[in-house]
């Protein structure tokens, strides 16, 4: 086994038992060059929090994140605690030269997420790692669908599609959640689906949003909550239109009032010489149209599961699929092996930036009448 | 067999064959009114013209459509001409008392769809009935789509998601064609491609778009032409937003740039209640989403062949599945229908304004950084 | 336009009203040597067939399929009636030297199609065509199909799976036809359908079943007939294993009591370097997979509506799908285009005995507790 | 946390990896009456089997199976190892008192599995448990399927359509390997991929095979194996048609030569009421089709990721995909939850017996010409 590194970790709900198994399991199937130790979990709650710890497997507890990120035993601090806190924390962390995974989006504003990049780009000269929690690009067909366009198979791209639907609001009933206020969140659909379809939609073709025009709704203005009822404050739909710095146009749209569609994050990029298409429903399948293939050409169903697939081989044999948690596996391999070669993990805060910067920009948009806005730096 | 009524139809490539088809065989299948006799044939060129005819079995030619209009053998005009020629045409023949069948997008500019549907409107009151040829409301898959929509099924309507891609202009040496000509197209995939989907969008919803912000694109500026070149005068791809007077959002995309993607004429609506989804790739189908059916909800793939669905009673037994064409045989069965009827068929030309209307407001749009464009009478 | 020669056509049903659909346009779509003239149609009761003859559009009726034989006018005899007549009717016209087009089975015994096979061998020295009428070759993947395995792309073939499941009879109450009967349809679903997806396999592969091993079912007994009921005397649904003669292992299944699949026609066969499949319920479309596209290998989704496809170069732009009625289109092409050229069309009546003797060794090894029964002679 | 209970495993190949993780994970998702302690790895090669503890977390390990049996940290016998060596290491655990889990197939022979039922039943007396594991009834899906058809939701089962598809022995150069020796695996195929199909077949219908009729085939008969050649004594693919006790009619097909196809185990049942169908290519869907949706009936894509679908909710949000090792996850749960509860988990060696007689009656037909051959006593 590999030298240990003491992980810690604030919050402890769902992307808590994601991050946990991940960190639980790594060592178990990547050759990661040091082995994650579940030193602590922070949650506000003692109680609470000691019940997660026993039941993922962490071995202390704090309360205080800012205990927490001072321990001796942490040597990355894994932010995992909804986007009115990933500044703060981060930015502690990274001072006090704790490697930092950041669940996304990277903040709840352009302005916390600049400082959290020049923290973060600071903190890299020191060798302190940090990494923006894309799980996305993980998904083994979104990382060959990278990998086919970087390789020219699909040409130079002109439409990228790209939606992320779920239905899980369209009761109005639903009760009130931390995702539909503001303060906390930072927006609604936008900031939870959108920042997700970005950031793949800008991986997948190595390529930066430019300019949006975009519009976002709120169908249901409030919503059970106790025993009253609280204001929804965030978009509960947001669309988009954007260009790429190449030209290629795109098309966004994320919801979580799309009947039916449970978790469906879709991405299609057409480009000059074939397409690729993507559907997280279907997330062990990559559809990729070479037009080169002649008469014979179609829609291929790859089943991205084979060894020489990216991540596939560290699972099972071709057909026997992987589901959602893997993905936040390769994310802490991935992160492992960086912090373990000296080399600065991508998407770095940097590339969280970049994304919020296009979900402010829909939303000034949104405040204008849709009137196109430009992405000032787009880098 | 019941009587005869005598077609004069001016254009014969394309939709030229497609329709002569549906009005040599309409009655056939269907049990019309009016028994269509396929009387003359309008071409510019009299070989040409005649060569058509034989192979598509039509009477006589004419080489003028004035000409053809005037003719007493013919009752009902069928205009299959590019958009430059639709509203000299219609005018005429509706002036000239004949019923008209006119192909979409109804005119190339909201003027002359304006002049049209007025002329139309006082026709009908001499008892003469006039359609635009939006074929695809004609598909059983999204007629039944409708029906559900109107019988309440998925609720009130909160997301509408619509593209039309196709792929036949990726090449950049495909050579020019009037579909790329301003001056006789109109617009490019937008009125071509976009006017199905708004058509289908507004039909399938039962309601209408009272504001969009788009934005288009030409990707390929010049084409060959003879010898030389042709500079392409209309968009390439053409994408926008929308708000239904429901309140329900639309996104709508319109390319000839998407690889792989054939005919891909595609329709999305999420209600309060359940979901539908069409793609003409897969035109027997339609996906249905029932929030009421509970842990076995899905979405359902109907194959929409059974003697009970919209016009199938007519074809093969369920599973037999019928194809492009059939979507003319049944808009002509209608048209018939409603002549004999002494009613107004649908979709009129009003609806064609509409169309039009809703395609003008993009281009506005576009041409102005994307800002928020209403749709000035919607009705 | 081509010659004209005359076709009488015995029984106007089902497929009387696609024969009739097939006769009246396929020179309207394909380059055909002869232009098929609607000359006689042959009913047993005069009514019903005026009134066919005019819906259909045939010029004469004969209520005895003899005097349609007879008649001067009718160079073509296209029997469209149920197993019991087929032999007679095609001896009688291949004798009176017309032509014949066969609705499958060729006929209800292997001793009936060995005289018919016999016929038609001697009448095709006196140039007197005939052809069996196994119209799924004719849909453009499965001729696809045929063409990538005869140019070697999947290399030996291993495997073939093929199924035709219906649900017709599901329905205990569905009333009695003559289709259950074995004296008018010699079996039930193994001849109606299984003929289909024998001939199909043996075509696709270009090879031929050696032996089987089957056995058939009868799940509801009697049914609905008048005020009575009526005893089912055929099987309600035939399953079978096969060999190839080049050691390719095969599985069949026909049946009518598979709920929810209305006509699926499946067909996949698997060799040494790829596989392609087939289902009739997305029927243009053909599935593909190459071993050597490496990486990237994945079943191909092949559209069959590219102008290379074949037979799609008559019909629409890519895309534009095509249904049930135009194989028979397609069929009619083939066989006019043989009489035109002089030559044998393809599947002729040998080729019907051959499947006819499959049929038959699956019924006898059905009676002997399923023992592996050999078709005495292949060929 | 509960209890600990000392789990020792022999094997720590393909499926020791998939165990190891789910004894490793169960505790954290599902709320187990005793928590595993992963207290001995058994292996024959000390060094081997140490590097493999150290991977998977294994405490201590053993060379020789018996001392791991016979150590009294161990409660639970989970056997990984090729089905020669089931029958032994069951019968000593047993006769050991700790409970066993054994891989699929139950043994490589009817009286093995015979003496292993007999062995189970006896020590149940003693509270002692055995499970054979057939991971494929914990897909939530196929438990799921298994509910409807319960529920009565499918009526009366009509057919069966089974076939589990690999492809990795397409390639003749792929080396030889214990599962194409019988003496180690018992048969190729058939046992190895038959066995899962013949269980789930048997548990989603609630019923049992009376009878089959098979056939078997080498398709390459040696392959390379060190420096040299060895023979393949197994079969390379098995299918069979098979009878259940209501009257169902079953196809089956095992194979490791359908290109393209990687783990295509796939299960289609017809009612009288209804249809379900599954793919473990997309192993989180179940399709199910119900005649009484009526004129809106269609093959319904159910996602089976709902927090009230068997399984799921102790995993992730809807549409947030699970994989392969989950099944294995959810079937060491149920283990526990019978140890735990005093209950005789299923499937038990007496499911386990009962596949190998089908299995055993399919190897004897084939030998006899595929007569007919039926099962013993199949309970
Ligand atoms: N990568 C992905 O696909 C996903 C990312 N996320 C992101 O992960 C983050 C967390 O989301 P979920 O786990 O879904 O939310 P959750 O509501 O399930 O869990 C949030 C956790 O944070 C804790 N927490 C809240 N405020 C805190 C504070 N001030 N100090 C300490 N702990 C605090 C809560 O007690 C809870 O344990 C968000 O940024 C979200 O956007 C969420 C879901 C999926
Ligand atoms: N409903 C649908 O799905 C479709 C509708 N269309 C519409 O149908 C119309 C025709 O399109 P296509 O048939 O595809 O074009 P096409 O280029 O295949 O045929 C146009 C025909 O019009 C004739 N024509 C052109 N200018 C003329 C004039 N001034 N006078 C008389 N004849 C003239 C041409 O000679 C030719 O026969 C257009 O409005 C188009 O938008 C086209 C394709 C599909
Ligand atoms: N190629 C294909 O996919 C299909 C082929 N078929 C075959 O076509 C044939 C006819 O089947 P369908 O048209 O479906 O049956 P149908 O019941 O719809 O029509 C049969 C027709 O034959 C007439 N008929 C029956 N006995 C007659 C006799 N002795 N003399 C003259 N006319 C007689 C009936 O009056 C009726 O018009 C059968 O051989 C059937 O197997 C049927 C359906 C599909
Ligand atoms: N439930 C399922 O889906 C699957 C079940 N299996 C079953 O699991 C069992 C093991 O298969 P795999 O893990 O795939 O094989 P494998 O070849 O990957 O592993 C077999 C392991 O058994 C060990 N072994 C072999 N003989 C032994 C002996 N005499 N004593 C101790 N250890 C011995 C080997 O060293 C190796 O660690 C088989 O019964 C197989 O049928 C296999 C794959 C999937």
């Amino acid at each position: 086994m590999t030298d240990e590194i003491g992980v810690g970790m604030v919050g402890h709900a769902f992307m808590g038992a994601v991050h946990s198994h991940a960190w639980r399991n790594v060592h178990r199937f990547f050759d990661v060059p040091l082995t994650p130790r579940l030193a602590v979990l922070g949650g506000r709650d003692a109680t609470r929090a000691k019940d997660a710890a026993t039941k993922y497997g962490w071995a202390a507890v704090e309360t205080d994140w800012r205990a927490l990120v001072a321990r001796d035993d942490v040597q990355i601090v894994d932010i995992c605690t909804p986007g009115d806190t990933h500044a703060e924390i981060a930015l502690a962390a990274l001072a006090a030269g704790k490697h930092v995974l950041c669940e996304k989006p990277l903040a709840n504003t352009v302005a916390e997420a600049e400082a959290m990049a020049a923290a973060a780009e600071e903190a890299a000269t020191r060798g302190v790692r940090s990494m923006v929690a894309f799980n996305y690009r993980r998904v083994p067909a979104i990382a060959l669908a990278r990998k086919l366009v970087a390789e020219g198979r699909i040409g130079d791209i002109r439409h990228v599609r790209a939606v992320y639907l779920q239905d899980w609001l369209s009761d109005p009933e639903a009760p009130m959640t931390w995702r539909l206020r503001r303060e906390l969140a930072g927006s609604g659909a936008l900031g939870d689906l959108g920042a997700h379809i970005v950031d793949a939609a800008q991986y997948v073709t190595g390529d930066l949003i430019t300019g949006v025009s975009g519009t976002t709704e709120t169908f249901v203005r409030s919503r059970p909550d106790g025993d009253g009822r609280a204001e929804v404050t965030v978009d509960d739909a947001a669309v988009f239109m954007a260009r790429f710095s190449s030209g290629a146009l795109g098309t966004f749209e994320a919801t979580r009032y799309a009947l039916g569609r449970k978790n469906a994050m879709r991405l299609e990029v057409n480009g000059t010489r074939g397409s690729l298409a993507f559907d997280f429903e279907a997330m062990n399948e990559l559809s990729a149209y070479f037009e080169d293939d002649g008469p014979a050409a179609g829609f291929r169903r790859i089943l991205v599961t084979e060894p020489d697939h990216p991540y596939f081989g560290a699972w099972w044999p071709p057909g026997h699929l992987i589901g959602y948690e893997h993905t936040f596996t390769h994310e802490v391999a991935d992160f492992l092996t960086a912090i373990g070669g000296g080399e600065d993990p991508a998407p770095g805060f940097a590339d969280g930036l970049r994304v919020q910067r296009v979900l402010s920009a829909v939303e000034e948009s949104a405040g204008q009448q849709s009137a196109w806005t430009t992405i000032g730096d787009p880098r």
